[in-house]
């Protein structure tokens, strides 16, 4: 079996010996081809079945099925079975069930595992990063650029009073109440005002509420405080590195993001007809699929290089082509692939999740534990005010606008990464932030399904279902599964 | 701007610094993610424009869109405006326009910007092996199983003819007319024996042929073709290597290509309503396409550690799924996902072809031309003649079933990675392989539409038809295009 190799293979290992030129490179042997791709695919399955095994569990019992993406990502990542680590986290290939199945299974060495299991690993990456590109574009097609704008001061105030009072108590108990310095104060107080939009708007779509005024708010919000946090992140790091607050940087910021949102929406409604006329033009199959998908990984590539994210690119096109008349026929287009691409990032998220910071057991984490208590009490309380910050609008749903904000997801794991590279963090204070992200994240999907449910079993069924509980809801909810994709469908046509 | 740094940018380059442990491993620098991801996009970007403006143009012509997508890389890639260049056949980063562009427009150095381009074209090279995997996939979704049994001996003869007919010629012809020496002879004829089944397969799909009676010989004659040729590959190599042939080798590949493709049938009888079963009872979105691509990926992985070819696996995949209820259903939404996959392989095979062999002016080029002459000619009528080994079936268009084996596409050039690796075959040798592998690939789907369009005119316009040639060609292209589209729905359902 060692000898006869399959074509792919040969060609590989051929080229790299065939080729010195590639020796001067610094990394000079590339993996072997079939094996990375065999990586990638045992990855890929693992990755589905732990989507669907935890989707499907939490929907039975009526919890928000990107939950179960997120649990089935921790079962299969770094904190159970390892089935899927990654080396930007320290593991390396002997820490990988997949790259030791590999080993089995293939005439892997033990030498090149390791350069196998980089290569695969930056693949889910990327592949990961692409899902949450097409999540925030689906997101974007789904979202009505009319009510966006129309409830943007609302959304506005949501954002800044989601990032200040969270921010302002969070620094202030940590410095009177816990006695911590000042430098870990502030970076424990800007994680706090994070928001992860991915999660946040993947459970209002599953929910059907994306396209509600509550949901708009939401995801206007969120949007914002994607950029109010790039800019919070900045002045942060800058602070802990060289003490000073860089104010020509901070403009700079929030200067390209304004004109990057406002041009792509202004540009859009000029080129929008263009696009759909060139598509038109096409015969072949595929064609509207993908120059939507140029046009929404260009926006995504803008926004990286401006020093944005790559979501806020291709939310920005998912946006402007909603406004053409070829969002329906598209939305059903990207829906597969959606499908594919978008479990590989919530099972990713939740893989890197290390829940060994939450054993109490461990006498150091026990510290981290009461400061992180005091760190979700502001992280839920801060976010959950924000949305009765809106006046006059009795209709809306203002507990469920600031539930929609508590998650802080991936990018409060940024914040903890942040400071803790930079050294300013106390070990306790850093588990404590990851545990406030944690639990922020894994807790606002049901928080939010929940409260979007009370709204709806009120008038339903006046305040009797209320001493009925858990029970009605129960009840009612292989029903309201249903409802939910109809709504869902309803807000698509 | 080289301050102040995105997320994600912040989050590698910092885990990196915090983790030592990430020291120990070989290749110590993990590459930035953000650059990783941008130089992944702007990739994405070049291959979907290209495969576009490719296919278009092909389309308007009355050539298949396919031949653009190829023809769309050789613009992207080596032979041209280089964005689209791969270090595993000795390009550096500084030789990528992408990765130019990437330097230009971002904070990266020249010393990040090679394991940059590393991490982005192993990205790419496995999407685009997904690419082939989920085409193959879709393939055998659209493949009738019960027709290919009993095609099945009619496929096995074309096969076998289609390989040892040019394989004999060949080596003959360089032997006694070239007096080329034996081993590079024996290589030169067993690259002739290769048949690319993702090109044919993909022009068939085009044409609305792939359920014809002849669509479905060349396919399974294309599948054994590709299990014959990893045997070929196999035993020549070995020849080369050790001067002898390993008889244990050769029939362990049999049997196990045999057993994986008699068994997965067997078993998927079996399994195919547990399948169905399964999707049923759930009810988050994308089970249907999540479940069927954990079959395909899985049986994809099998096919790989027994030393058979991923598409294999796929293609049986697709196989087993379409005898079940699903088929319909699975295939519309496979339809999205290939759209978005598939062009990444056709651009990325005809990126890494590099057409200065073709160069007429450089000296050294012509010997191998003169080869090259002689190579094509076989490995056309080499393929051609193998229809016309079916005895009996007046109905079928014999030389549509042999044209259909003609291009040698991504396999081809694997043979000669292999002999030019090994050192038997001499430069002109070597050149002349490529030539023939180019020639063919690119001319079988011109010449495949125009054999399958000559017997569509036959009936309808008689021979007064034939008078007019081109004429008559291009008049009923526009109305051709359509009906082949409407075919293809109906062969759907």
């Amino acid at each position: 079996m060692a000898d006869a190799t399959a074509w792919v293979n040969l060609l590989t290992s051929i080229s790299s010996q065939s080729m010195p030129l590639l020796a001067t490179a610094e990394e000079s042997e590339a993996p072997d081809g079939t094996l990375v791709l065999a990586g990638v695919l045992l990855s890929l399955i693992a990755i589905y079945i732990a989507s669907k095994v935890g989707g499907e569990l939490c929907s039975r019992i009526n919890l928000p099925p990107v939950l179960g993406e997120l649990l089935g990502g921790v079962v299969v990542g770094t904190s159970a079975l390892q089935l899927l680590v990654f080396p930007d986290t320290g593991a390396l290939a002997s820490d990988s069930l997949i790259m030791n199945l590999l080993e089995r299974s293939t005439d892997l060495n033990p030498e090149e595992a390791e350069s196998v299991f980089e290569a695969q690993s930056e693949v889910i990456t990327v592949l990961s990063e692409l899902g949450v590109i097409i999540l925030l574009f689906e997101i974007g097609l789904e979202s009505d650029l009319q009510e966006l704008i129309r409830v943007g001061p609302q959304a506005a105030i949501v954002a800044v009073v989601g990032v200040i009072a969270p921010f302002v108590a969070g620094t202030a108990g940590l410095l009177y109440i816990f006695d911590i310095p000042t430098v870990p104060a502030v970076f424990a107080g800007a994680a706090l005002t994070a928001t992860s939009i991915g999660i946040t708007a993947k459970v209002l779509s599953e929910l059907g509420r994306l396209s509600a005024k509550e949901g708009q708010i939401i995801i206007g919000a969120a949007v914002l405080d994607d950029i109010l946090g790039i800019v919070i992140l900045a002045v942060v790091a800058s602070l802990v590195k060289t003490g000073e607050i860089q104010v020509g940087n901070i403009l700079y910021l929030v200067a390209s993001a304004g004109a990057f949102l406002i041009g792509v929406i202004i540009v859009g409604r000029f080129l929008g007809s263009y696009f759909v006329g060139l598509v038109n033009q096409m015969n072949t199959r595929g064609k509207l699929l993908l120059m939507a998908l140029v046009v929404a990984f260009t926006l995504a590539y803008v926004a990286t290089i401006i020093q944005l994210e790559a979501i806020l690119g291709a939310f920005a096109a998912g946006l402007v082509l909603a406004e053409t008349e070829k969002r329906k026929e598209l939305e059903e287009q990207v829906s597969p692939v959606a499908d594919i691409f978008v479990p590989v990032f919530f099972v990713y998220v939740g893989a890197k999740t290390d829940l060994s910071v939450l054993n109490p057991f461990v006498p150091s984490n026990r510290e981290g534990l009461i400061l992180a208590a005091f760190l979700i009490l502001v992280a839920i309380v801060g976010k959950a005010i924000s949305g009765f910050t809106i006046f006059g609008q009795p209709e809306l749903n203002k507990l469920s606008i600031g539930v929609g904000m508590i998650p802080r997801g991936e990018v409060g794991l940024v914040f903890a990464g942040v400071g803790s590279a930079s050294g300013a963090l106390s070990e306790s204070t850093d588990a404590a932030i990851i545990v406030m992200v944690i639990l922020t994240t894994f807790i606002a999907p049901p928080l939010l399904r929940f409260v979007f449910k009370e709204e709806a079993a009120v008038p339903a069924q006046g305040t009797a279902s209320e001493l009925t509980g858990g029970k009605t809801e129960s009840v009612t909810s292989s029903s309201e599964a249903g409802e939910t994709e109809t709504a869902q469908e309803q807000n698509k046509s």
